[in-house]
């Protein structure tokens, strides 16, 4: 997905956000803020927004010297989704379709998200995403897909939206790899982050080889570009990594929930909307 | 009112809103942005937004070539608030205390906004903030220093709601200079607007001199200046001419809507609130 008009004044936001999250002195943030700004005349609109915000992350590290402003919330996040976790587990079994109640609560898991949409309510988002029904809902084929699949790559987003990839992963029980940012960038999952979140026990856990909140292919790691070719499912979590990879002709289920107008408004649906897209559906 | 860090990002959108308002030209519009972007490290916090609002505008207008982007839209807004002057001139004659009636009807009409509140719904909006109670509400003060009132200056806000002060200026039966922008600045009243909303056949319609969002006094007209050191009792509507007033020590009364979490934390209000608030309330 390119890069929005609109997007422009939202990286400005996140630049704030973040900036506030690493210290609390104003000329330092207005100095992230300015060069920020002045980052917006070399943005080409051709690129996705996570190159750019891969940029605005890397203004915010320099500027005020802090390297993961969103640690504390990262963890604060595992260990509350891990809180979640054995009612999730009760939820599945329960359930008429494990497989599908567990895919709706790996997209409900995407509502975390201190990026985007930084006023999450973990456990009543969390009821309202299974209740609802998603706006794209390719569940029929992701389910026919995963049948035969032999090699799935499963690209995580935010930390702890991770420790519902873990109930998903679990209940596909097929052999999954599962890549992450390459260092912090907002509050995106790093391998830290994912072995923290239990995932080593049932995935490889490895990293994408790019630091940015989304999958950009040409600054991946040769070995990430490995298991995304043999790859014969993917599973994309969120929008940084729709941004990035909506493009590509690849066997792709991005599960998602939308936090602004623009990726909504791409994807052909409302703001807050919840996604279970193949990439390939039309083929 | 000063900079808050909040209003950068906000700077932004509203110059793509202005630009689009302007042209549809993707290239023009991104240019824009990526002045207004380079305006972020020359900002001074301690001025009032208004002063930057200024300088995002003459950005729109150099740019895109377009002088007023929201010519039609203030046109449009005027013709709607006429098209309800009749009903407007009903409620307040039917009601107990038309001075109330009419204070909160002005109020109302703040809420029409093409750069803070692009979406609003004019009946809707005004039914509602007709029965809502002011957050903050010194209309009693303001009846009071009416009575002896000899000179009033009323500060104008958006062209629409110029329509809306007509009715309160009708209603409060005194000498009235009705103060506008020097030239067009968002949807902003100039002097033409007044005239089209009929507020010369019962005001003295001037400029302030300034062609900022907001009444900068050592940008104003000595002749202005003239009115308001003279003015007995001083009528400020909207943010706008908060942000710019908000340290003065003079019998100021705010009438507004909030339409923006930075102004309505500045007035301890609520956003979304309305505040009918007297400057010297504590003397």
């Amino acid at each position: 997905m390119k890069t929005y008009l609109d997007c422009i004044p939202c990286f400005l936001k996140q630049a704030l956000f973040a900036a506030r999250a690493a210290l609390d002195d104003e000329e330092k943030i207005k100095e992230v803020l300015d060069r920020v700004g002045m980052l917006v005349s070399e943005l080409p609109l051709d690129s996705s927004p996570p190159e750019t915000g891969r940029e605005v992350y890397r203004v915010v590290r320099e500027v005020t010297g802090v390297d993961d402003p969103f640690a504390t919330l990262k963890a604060e996040s595992i260990e509350k989704a891990l809180a979640l976790y054995p009612s999730m587990k009760q939820i599945v079994g329960d359930s008429d379709d494990p497989l599908e109640t567990a895919v709706r609560l790996a997209v409900a898991g995407n509502l975390i998200d201190f990026g985007a949409n930084p006023d999450f309510n973990l456990e009543r988002d969390v009821k309202e995403a299974l209740r609802k029904e998603p706006a794209i809902n390719h569940y029929e084929a992701f389910k026919n897909k995963l049948e035969g699949a032999r090699e799935i790559l499963y690209l995580g987003d935010n930390a702890g939206e991770t420790v519902f990839d873990r109930v998903l992963i679990e209940v596909m029980a097929k052999p999954v790899t599962y890549a992450v940012r390459e260092r912090p960038v907002i509050n995106d999952a790093t391998v830290e982050d994912a072995v923290r979140s239990g995932l080593d026990e049932l995935a490889e856990v490895v990293s994408s080889g790019c630091d940015a909140p989304g999958v950009i292919l040409n600054r991946c790691s040769e070995p990430f570009l490995d298991h995304y070719k043999r790859a014969d499912l993917i599973i994309s979590k969120g929008q940084g990594n729709y941004e990035t990879l909506s493009g590509e002709q690849r066997p792709i289920f991005y599960l998602l929930k939308t936090k602004c107008p623009v990726i909504a408004a791409d994807l052909g649906v409302k703001d807050g909307d919840t996604v279970i897209k193949y990439a390939l559906a039309n083929d």
